[in-house]
């Protein structure tokens, strides 16, 4: 990792935390309750990847600064959002997450229910307001809503609750994961481009390569993690899929083709980059750092 | 009610049903359990309230059609998504809608969590695409996020939650409605009449007086009929606010003060009409079926 990535993404993670706390309604505004449930289930924790990829690829082409951070908080919430209800006890009801209380557990399920509900009008609402072309804007209103809905992340959500305790191949794997975690990485990416300028047919195709193998890179990390790390180091409790008798890459082809599988996709997310030269340096620098973390 | 209205009224809503069943994936749609449940929770059901008010206020500046099917199908599944995370048991655990099972009851609660989620991000979706003028479209995305979101709907529930066997005064309990089912009615307004043009600043508030009007005569109606209908009417389980110990305008102020209250919203709503002439007719007339209507 060089010093100038890293730089850039500690100063766009502080940035982020700052815009989400000026995005989400202070604590004081009625309701207060809800607003304090939400600002504790997005602010202060994440590794913030897809603001990170958003602003990454907003430097392919210049985009202004006030939407990126616009379209950086918007998949943040809804991101957050997601892990709110997906812990809920009807899901997968996890008490940890980020190494603090779930939101149910730390206030209640009717609050975490209301918290993940607004969180997702308000990744509309900053999305919309602001400056900025309204034809472009309203594409990434699109964007964002397709990777959002039932044929993206909840979709996903959907296929992998349907999945517990079968036997899926690895392409029924890949499905469920491409509309779970895959569908609101890809738009991140697409949110931070368009942010810049009106996207070809040749841009969008190779944008979406990369966000497709970086977004399945992510996942088999993850099962590689959830399978070999800590708690502690996850700040959320690991060995769960195992447990849940969840399919997970590890379970489906072992943990050592899962590491060289992870490596594969970075390489083909760093080939579908080539159209953009060195405009696309730190989304080459995000494939690296999501293939290696270890958390 | 005239037989113009009428008329009207039932057209709009075979019109809203079909622009549902055709904005809302088919249920061959993978994943097809999820939008069986999403269609299940908007289709064949309910007043259409919402739609009525989008297309009754489209006809002030003659709005185009395919703007006005989109408004109200946009509002109909926020209205949706959020009666379905309403009856969930960490909420108000009903079992009854629309004379119909709730959608955790018909499924199971985990699906009825996704069906609101994506209910949700289907009507930015439905509401962003489509013809119509990038800058108004994009006006409209914020005013609907602003009114489904943590200062609109959703605040509007949490504070009802909040307030569960405390005894509200009535400025609390207006505080309440204004935001749980008011914000939604007058974004359902607003959303018709900027289909038709930019609003100048009287238009907006004469509207806003509209809609706050007969949003809340709407709830008082609703705390009547609770206190007063039975199960079989209402297609929901009737009586349950007194059960549950909440808040209501008829534990307030009496049944007929209630009525009263009603009739009087009824009028102010008509008087903030009287800027849009002839052309306001079928809002005229929601207003007095808001007030009159017995289920």
């Amino acid at each position: 990792m060089s010093d100038a990535f890293r730089n850039w993404m500690e100063q766009t993670q502080k940035r982020c935390e700052t815009d989400l706390s000026e995005f989400i309604p202070a604590p004081s505004t009625v309701p207060a309750h809800l607003h304090d449930a939400m600002r504790y289930a997005a602010l202060d924790g994440g590794k913030r990847i897809r603001p990170l990829l958003v602003f990454a690829a907003g430097r392919l082409f210049q985009a202004p600064e006030d939407l990126l951070r616009r379209a950086a908080a918007a998949t943040e919430m809804i991101h957050a959002y997601s892990l709110v209800h997906d812990d809920m006890p009807c899901m997968d009801d996890d008490a940890l997450r980020r190494g603090k209380p779930t939101v149910h557990v730390k206030y209640d399920e009717a609050t975490a229910l209301l918290v993940g509900d607004a969180l997702q009008a308000q990744a509309f609402l900053v999305l919309s307001e602001g400056d900025g072309d309204p034809a472009a804007k309203l594409a990434m209103v699109r964007v964002l809503a397709h990777a959002a809905g039932s044929v993206g992340m909840c979709g996903g959500q959907a296929i992998d609750l349907a999945s517990v305790g079968l036997a899926l191949t690895r392409e029924q794997l890949e499905q469920m994961h491409r509309l779970k975690t895959g569908a609101l990485l890809r738009a991140s990416v697409l949110l931070g481009a368009m942010s810049g300028k009106l996207l070809s047919a040749e841009e969008t195709a190779a944008l979406d390569t990369y966000a497709a193998a970086i977004g399945l890179a992510f996942q088999v990390v993850d099962d590689v993690l959830d399978a070999t790390a800590d708690s502690a180091t996850l700040g959320k409790t690991a060995g769960k899929d195992a447990a849940d008798n969840k399919p997970t890459y590890v379970s489906l082809l072992g943990l050592e083709a899962s590491r060289q599988l992870a490596i594969q996709l970075s390489q083909k997310a760093h080939e579908a980059l080539q159209l953009f030269g060195t405009n696309a340096q730190f989304l080459h620098d995000l494939a690296d750092l999501i293939v290696q973390r270890q958390a």
